[in-house]
């Protein structure tokens, strides 16, 4: 019910806000705070969706800003735990906190995707005033435009196959030498629902972010039961919040 | 409600078919089948929403069969005469008709994509299997990346500015040469909100399509009250709509 409604209702009014996090699973995030689980003014709800895990701090009181006032405290404690784990608040997505971090600093970054097939660049490119950050994005799909486009080395290739850390390191490379942009990503995987084998299920990918500070890697194995569109959404995520973390560590936020 | 739902409610089943429309508004639509929105058994119903018209015929009988057999005649009826407005039915989309007609016709195509920021790459290769058809797909943000990887020439783009038809053009060319695909697509436009102007109001696009027929070639003015979001997404669906009326004129349906 909106804040209006519950308002008529209880005579009183409701403050909220959302701690979205990435990186952590909702029981992990629920059994976390599980001693704030209990509390019912202000409350604290944990909700998932989308491959993201929000928690909810919601308060009632005579006025907004008594409500707030009972909420504030919990969302700091809630912050100071969490750290890194939590991206933001409210309105906030991966996308617009990376672009903010991204043009804060006056950086740029550039992509080269497999298995996305264009999704990250998509999503960063919903972010009005992204071509202040945006380098040149690739979607090579084909060994034929990894070898081509991104100089990637064929024999790398065949020893290692287009879904590996080594791959996803090459792609990195490739993109930020080729389009002279401060950061360069390569996502490289499964997306399924064909192409996995024993050694390589669907939904393993790898991601690498490479900048002058050296190459990054991380590695998701996203299960074989998640869809497409899942393994799709999820490794964008993860991409968005590895660039995130990077941002973090050797940039002012 | 279900169609299990409404069977024990009225004693009866319920079949219909979505009949997907693209490239005519709502109203218009409406308008078109205005004699058949009166109808009682099969109802014929149209629903809006992202950027495209769905026509719903529905009826109820004692069986599936006998529901089926008074929506069909119907459907087909309006199919013939929607012609290549209707793109499918149910859960078809533009991206899966279009990647069942570029297999069929056993075709590549690459994109070059500036305003849409990969949105098109990304709907293209939600479709399982797409890596048999796509070449390489770029987000040429820059006008920078435009003359380095697209070839085009930096004259015209000081002539005529990245958003005008002779930038689609050279784009869609650029990009079919590169990366030797049957056909290439180039699009450019202003998604706003910001970087409109009286001449090139936000909402303006230009989409091209290159192939051995030649070079095709689209305007759409979006409007400035859409949103980035929605000027995005309705720039995805044209420019696949486009691809699918080249692909129906000259290709096995």
């Amino acid at each position: 019910a909106s804040p209006y409604i519950m308002q008529q209702r209880m005579g009183g009014t409701i403050f909220s806000i959302d701690l979205k996090h990435i990186g952590i699973g909702e029981s992990s995030l629920a059994k976390k705070y599980e001693h704030l689980l209990e509390g019912k003014n202000p409350s604290v709800a944990p909700y998932a969706g989308a491959g993201e895990c929000r928690l909810r701090v919601t308060a009632k009181a005579e006025s907004l800003d008594q409500a707030r006032a009972l909420v504030m405290p919990v969302a700091d404690d809630i912050l100071k735990t969490s750290g890194n784990l939590c991206y933001g608040v409210d309105n906030d997505t991966l996308e617009s906190v990376v672009a903010r971090l991204l043009i804060k600093n006056n950086l740029t970054v550039s992509l080269a995707e497999s298995c996305t097939g264009g999704l990250v660049s998509k999503r960063l490119t919903d972010v009005p005033g992204s071509s202040a950050f945006i380098g040149l994005n690739l979607v090579t799909y084909s060994n034929q435009a990894k070898i081509k486009e991104l100089e990637i080395d064929a024999q790398l290739l065949s020893d290692f196959g287009a879904v590996s850390a080594e791959c996803a390191r090459a792609m990195a490379k490739g993109i930020r030498r080729k389009s002279d942009t401060d950061t360069g990503i390569g996502v490289t995987g499964i997306a399924g629902p064909d192409g996995g084998s024993p050694d390589k299920p669907v939904g393993l990918v790898y991601l690498a972010l490479d900048s002058k500070m050296g190459v990054e890697l991380v590695e998701l194995n996203l299960g074989e039961k998640s869809t497409r569109s899942e393994i799709r959404h999820a490794t964008a995520n993860a991409t968005l919040n590895m660039l995130r973390l990077f941002l973090i560590k050797h940039y002012k936020n």
